[in-house]
C-alpha cells in the first residue's frame, strides 16, 4: 500500500468531464481514490450545464461543488479555503489544453488525459505555464503504471540491459473494423472525428501510448520518424492502421505499429526492448509479468510482488501479493500516487523532480503531441525522415 | 458499470478487523466501495483498542464511529439513525462468529471473509441465526465474483456443457515452503496455528477455495469425500498440503489439490471441467479468459466484456472494455456487489434468493466447514470415505 | 546429433506389428531411424499372413525377409549371418509377452510397446528373461525421450530441486469422449475391449504414462497405491477416467488424474514436482520448455538447447537449434537412442547400466504393470491403500 | 501419412553439400525421408573432395555414388538406369545457383535451400532455366510446410479472413548478439561473409523468411517496399536486424522486422493477418497452434489434426493425433512431400501446376531474391520506396 502523504489528510480532487455516458471520467475517479489518498469533491463533469450537475451525485459531490464548467469550478474553488488540491481533466481531447491551462496558471495541480491537448502548439505552451505555475502535471499514460513496466524501467535505466540497440512496440485493437462510429457509439464518434479528436486517429489514440511505453522504460532521445498512416474502413476520416520508424540518438532503431482493425484483438498493448546485455518482453493482457532473455540463460519470468528482486518503483506500485492479479485499475491509479508523492513533497516545500518523474508528465505530454504531428506529417510525405525530438524531452 | 441501488444512497458499512498490521481488511475496504455503492463509515478494527482507535483514520472512519470492540460498535451504531447497513467480518477465523451471528441477528446485513467459521457446529448455528433474521449474508469466497467464472457458471447451469462427469481444481502456493511462521510473519503464523485458524491449514485457507470455485460453477451435489492431508514442513502444526477426492451426487468425480509449499507458486488456483458436451478451463492467474473446448471444433477462448456472448452475470461483472485486464479487487468487489444487490431488493421489499445465489452464501460457508471437517477427519482414518453432504446446499 | 555407435555400422531392427491400418508401428519405424542408426531389414508386421506381407513394401522391407509370423521371423533371422540386432514389438497389449519373451530369449534385443505385457504375471516373468538373456529391453515410455523431462531428471536427480514432496501429473485426452469403439474405429475398439487391453482402459493407456513420468524423473520408490476408476461412457467395459494417489517411501505424495472424456483435450501430459528447494512443471503441448521456480526468484524457462545450462542427457537428445521445434517423433527416437548406446556398448564387451537407465527398461515395464494391477485392485476395493513397490525398481 | 507416390517406387535423391560440419545438409537428409517416400541414394557432399567421399558412410551412400564434386554427381548419375529423381542443394548461398541450375537443365527435379541465389540476376536466370526444363523446383522456405500455416491460407485463399489488410511477420534471434563471427564459428562465420552470404545478413537470412510466409498464406501481389537495415554489432560486415514495409497491390500494408541480436530470442517467427472478416496469429514456436478471431465471437484456436474443421493442404500435412507434437523436421518434410506428389504426377504425365504450388518454387526463390535487393537498396536509400513486384510471381 503506497504511503500516505504527508499533508495528513486525503487530498483534494475536481474532475472535469466525466459526466452521464463518459468512460474515462470513471476510471479517473475510480483510480484516483483507489488507495484512499485522495477524495473527489468537486467537479464540472459536462459541458452541459444540466447533465453535469446530474452526474454529480454518482460521484457523491455535494450540489455546491457540482460546478457547471471549468470555468465555474475555477472560480467557486479558488474561494474556499478547503479548495481541491488537484483537477484531472477527462474531457475530450480538444479541451483538454483550456482546462488544464486554466487550472495549472491557477496554481493547482493537474493530472490531463492524453493526448494532452490538440495540437502541438498549445502543448508547447502548457510547458511555459506549468514551469512558470511550478504545479505538478501529470499526463495519463496510464500503461506506465503497471509494475512491471516500472520494474523493466529500473532494470534499464539501471544498465542491465546494457545498450539499448532495439524498441518494438505495438498497440492493436480491433474495435473499429467497421464502421461504427456511424452507428451512433459514442466513443467510436469522437476518436473517428477531426475536430474532436485532432489530426490523427489510431496513432494519435493508441499509438502515442506504444510509443511512450517505450520511452518510459528507456529514456533513449528520438531523432527522426518515418511513418505510414491509413485508414482502412471506408468513409473514416481519420487512420486507423499505421506503423512508424524512430531513430533514436544512440543509434537506436525503433518501430511502432497501431491498429483499430484487427479482428478480436482487445487492448494488446505490447513491447520488446533489446539491449546489448539482456532484452525484455511485455504485455498488458498479461501485465503480471515481465520476460529478461539473456542468450545461454535460461529466460526469467519476473512476476509482480515476485520477491526480493522487485525495483523500488515496482514495490512501491503493488497492493496485493504476487498470484492475484492487479490490472488496469491499479495501474492507473499508480500513475496518480506518484503525482500524489510529488504533491506532498511540493506542499511539504521540498522540490520536485520535473522532467524525469515517474509519473507521465507535461514533457511526455508534449512529445506525444509532437510524435502525432510529425507522423501523420511524413505520413503524407510518403514516409519521408522528420526531425523528432524536443528540448526538454525525459532521459 | 453496475447500476446504483434503488436505496437511492450509498450503503453504510461497517468493518470488524483490518487494523493496521492487518492484509484483508484493507482488501474489504477496497473492493466495498470500489463502485461506489457503498461507503465505509463504521469500524472495530482490531480487538485491541488502542490500536482500533488509532487505525481508524487510515479508513476514513470518525472518531465517534471507531469502536473499541464490535461489541461496541454493534451497540453505537444500532442506537443511530443514519446506522450501518451491514458489518465486513474481517477478523482472524476464530473470531467470525461471535461476530457475525451478533450483527445477524440484531438484523445487519453480513459480508463474512471466509472459512466462514473456526469449526462446523458454529456454522451450523449461523445458518440458523440467518434464517431467522433473514439478512444477507455473504461469505467471500472471492473467486466466485471473477467475470470468467460466472461465464462458466452461466454456461453450465444452462446446460452447455452437458452432464458433469468431472472437476478438478487445485490452488498451488509457495509463500510457506519453510517455516516462516516462526520468523514473526504474521500472516503466516495465524493461518498455521490451530487456535486461530481451526483444525485445517492447508486445505482450510485455500483447499476451500478450490473446491467451492466448482460448487459455484457448476451446482452438482457432494455426497461422499477422501482426503489426504500432510504438514511437509518440520514442526508446522497444520497441513501444508492436501489432496481430496469427492463424488458427487450423480456420479461425478471431484479431485481438489491444495500446496503451499511448492517453490515459486503464488496464489494459482485453478480448474477444469468436464462435461458431455463441453469442457472448460479456468485459472486465477489469467482470470480474464476463459476455454471452452468441444471435441471437433477448435478451442474457443472467451474473453472478459468479449462480446455478446457474455452471460448476464459476467456481463453485470466488469467495468472495463475487453482486454484491459480486471483482478483480484474488482473480482472481489463483484462478490459484494452482488450481495447489495440483494441488500436492495431487501430494502425495496422484495423476496430474494437465499440458496443459489450469485454471491456465497451462508449455505456455501457451512459447506466450506463440513469440507474442512470432513476433510481433516478422513485424513485421520487413512483416507476413509466420509459422508460429505448438507440438506441445504446450493443445487 | 547423437553420435554413431561403436559398431560401425547401423542396428538392424525386426518390426512385429505395424501393418496396414496400424498406428504405432509406423510411429516406431519412423523414429528407430530418424538418426540414421539403424534400418529397418525385417518384419512380420501382421498377425494375418496376408496383410503381413502386402504391408512389407511400406516399409521397404524385401520380400524373403517379409515374415508371415514373429515365430517365422526369430527362425528366419536366427540363421542369417546379416541377422536383425533387435525386434520391435508393437502390436496389442495381449500379444506383446510372447513375442518379447522369444525374441529376448534368442538373445535379441528388445523395444517394447507399453503396457509392456497384459498382466503382471507376465512382466515378472520378463524380467527374469532378460536378466538371464542379459539383452537390452527398452519400454516405450516415450514421453521420458523428451530433452526437458530429461534436463528435470537431471535437476532432481542432483538435487537442484532438494528433497522431492510432491508429483502431481496428469494425463488428459477427450477422443473417447463418446462411444466411437461402437463405430468401428479401429484404435477406439482394441483400447477398450478387455481381452486386447488388458484389466484397464485409461489407466493403462495413458495413466500409466503420466506416473511413469513422475518416477523417471525423480527416482522416488512408491510405497502404496489408492485408486479411482471410473467407466463414464455408457456401455464401456473398461475405465475412461481415474485418479489415483500413491505414498512414496520418502513421505512424498504423488497424484495421478488420467481422462480420455475430457472435451477438445488432446494429449495433455504435464507434471508438476515440488521440492524443498525449487518445483518443476512441464507440459507435453508445449514440450520445449520447462518451468523451474524458487521462492523469490525469477521463475525460469529452460528451453531446448537452450544453452550451458542444458544437461548432459538433454545434451544428447536434441538435433536443431532451440526454437525450432523437435516433438514426439524426436521424443520417440530418443528412447531408442539411448537403447542404442545400451546395443553399442554390449557389442563392444563393456557392462551395461540395467535399472537407472536413460531409456526405460523392463523394471519400468513390471512397475507399469503393477500400477494397472494395484490402481483396478484399489479402485475395486473403494480405493483401499494397496501396497505398491517392486524390489527391482529403478531409483 | 502421405499417400506414396503412383511411381511405385522411392524416389531417389541426390544430395550437394551437407558434408561433416555442415547442419542444413542432415536436415534436407532427414526431412526428405521422413515420410519414406524418398531414398537418398548419392551424394556430392562437400567442394573438398577427400571430405565429399568421409562423410558418405554417414549418410549409407555406396561409395560409388560419392561424388567428389556436383558435376562429377552430375556426369555419373546422367548415365545410371537408376538414376537420381531429384537433387537437393544445401550448398552456402554462393554456389546455389551453378548447381540448381545444371541439374535442372539437365532435368532433374531440384529441392533448393533459400535464399535460391547469391543475386537477382542468378533467380531470374533460373526462372527460365526451370520453364525450359519443366522440371519440379522447390525452394525451402519450410516455415510453409506447418499444418498450421497451411491451413491459414486455405483459410485466406477461401475468402474467411474476407480482404486483407494487413501483415505483421517478424523473425526474432538472438545467436549473433556478440561477434561470434571471429570465434571460429563455422555457421556465424559463412552467414555473415557478404562473398557467402550475399548482399543482406539478418534479412536474407531470416527476413526473407518472414516475408515468405505472408506472401504464401495471403497471395497478395506486393508492390513497393521501404527498408532500413543496420549491423549493431561492431566490425560486422552484413546486417543483423532491419525492418521493411511494404504496400501491397489492394492497399494493404505489411511490415517485417527481423533480428539476430535479441538476446535470448530463438527463432521466433511469428505472423498476425488482419482481415475485413477476421483476423489470424501464428508462431513457429508454438507451431502446433492458430488463432482465429472475429470481433464479437471467442476466440478460436485451431490444432493440428484438431477436427473435421481442418483444409485439405493441412490434412495432408500431419502425421500424427493431435496434441503429439510436431515440429520443425515435418515442416521441412512437408515441403518435401509437396514437391514429391509434383514429381509423382510429372512421372504420371500429368500438367502440374507451377506458380500457387503448395510448396515455394522457383518463383518464390525469384521475389526472395528480389526482397533482399530491394530491401538492401531502399536502405541505401535511407528508405525509399522502391517498386517491388515480379511479373509471375504466386497470386
Amino acid at each position: 500500500m503506497p504511503t500516505n502523504s504527508p499533508l495528513n489528510r486525503k487530498l483534494r480532487m475536481g474532475l472535469v468531464g466525466g459526466g452521464q455516458g463518459a468512460f474515462i471520467g470513471r476510471v479517473h475517479a475510480t483510480a484516483a481514490v483507489l488507495d484512499n489518498r485522495a477524495a473527489l469533491v468537486a467537479g464540472a463533469l459536462s459541458s452541459d450545464v444540466a447533465r453535469a450537475k446530474a452526474s454529480a451525485p454518482d460521484y457523491d459531490i455535494p450540489a455546491d461543488r457540482a460546478y457547471g464548467s471549468y470555468a465555474e469550478m475555477l472560480a467557486g474553488e479558488s474561494k474556499r479555503a478547503d479548495k481541491i488540491d488537484f483537477v484531472s481533466v477527462a474531457t475530450p481531447n480538444h479541451t483538454h489544453f483550456e482546462v488544464a491551462k486554466a487550472f495549472a496558471e491557477a496554481g493547482f495541480h493537474v493530472i490531463c488525459d492524453k493526448p494532452m491537448t490538440f495540437n502541438l502548439e498549445q502543448a508547447e505552451e502548457l510547458i511555459k505555464v506549468v514551469e512558470k505555475a511550478g504545479v505538478v502535471f501529470a499526463v495519463t499514460h496510464n500503461y506506465t503504471g503497471y509494475p512491471l513496466v516500472r520494474q523493466a524501467r529500473e532494470m534499464i535505466l539501471s544498465g542491465e540491459l546494457g545498450e539499448i540497440n532495439a524498441i518494438r512496440s505495438s498497440y492493436i485493437q480491433g474495435w473499429l473494423r467497421t464502421r461504427i462510429e456511424g452507428d451512433n457509439q459514442k466513443q467510436a464518434a469522437w476518436r473517428t472525428d477531426p475536430t474532436k479528436s485532432g489530426i490523427a486517429g489510431c496513432f494519435g489514440d493508441i499509438g502515442t501510448h506504444a510509443y511512450n511505453l517505450g520511452r518510459y522504460m528507456t529514456g533513449l532521445l528520438p531523432k527522426e520518424i518515418s511513418a505510414h498512416l491509413k485508414a482502412f474502413v471506408e468513409g473514416r476520416a481519420l487512420d486507423d492502421y499505421g506503423t512508424a520508424i524512430i531513430r533514436y540518438d544512440n543509434g537506436a532503431i525503433g518501430t511502432v505499429t497501431a491498429s483499430q482493425i484487427s479482428h478480436g484483438r482487445e487492448n494488446d498493448v505490447s513491447i520488446e526492448i533489446d539491449g546489448t546485455k539482456g532484452s525484455i518482453q511485455w504485455r498488458q493482457e498479461d501485465p503480471n509479468t515481465l520476460t529478461f532473455r539473456q542468450n545461454g540463460q535460461p529466460h526469467k519470468t519476473y512476476t509482480r510482488n515476485g520477491g526480493p528482486y522487485v525495483g523500488a518503483h515496482h514495490a512501491s506500485s503493488v497492493r496485493l501479493p504476487g498470484g492475484h492479479p492487479e490490472g488496469f485499475f491499479e495501474a492507473f491509479a499508480n500513475v496518480y500516487c506518484a503525482a500524489y508523492d510529488a504533491m506532498a513533497k511540493k506542499a511539504a516545500g521540498e522540490s520536485i523532480e520535473m522532467v524525469n518523474t515517474v509519473y507521465p508528465n507535461v514533457y511526455d505530454g508534449v512529445e506525444g503531441m509532437l510524435f502525432i504531428t510529425q507522423s501523420v506529417a511524413s505520413s503524407k510525405q510518403n514516409g519521408a525522415w522528420l526531425p523528432f525530438h524536443h528540448a526538454k524531452s525525459r532521459r
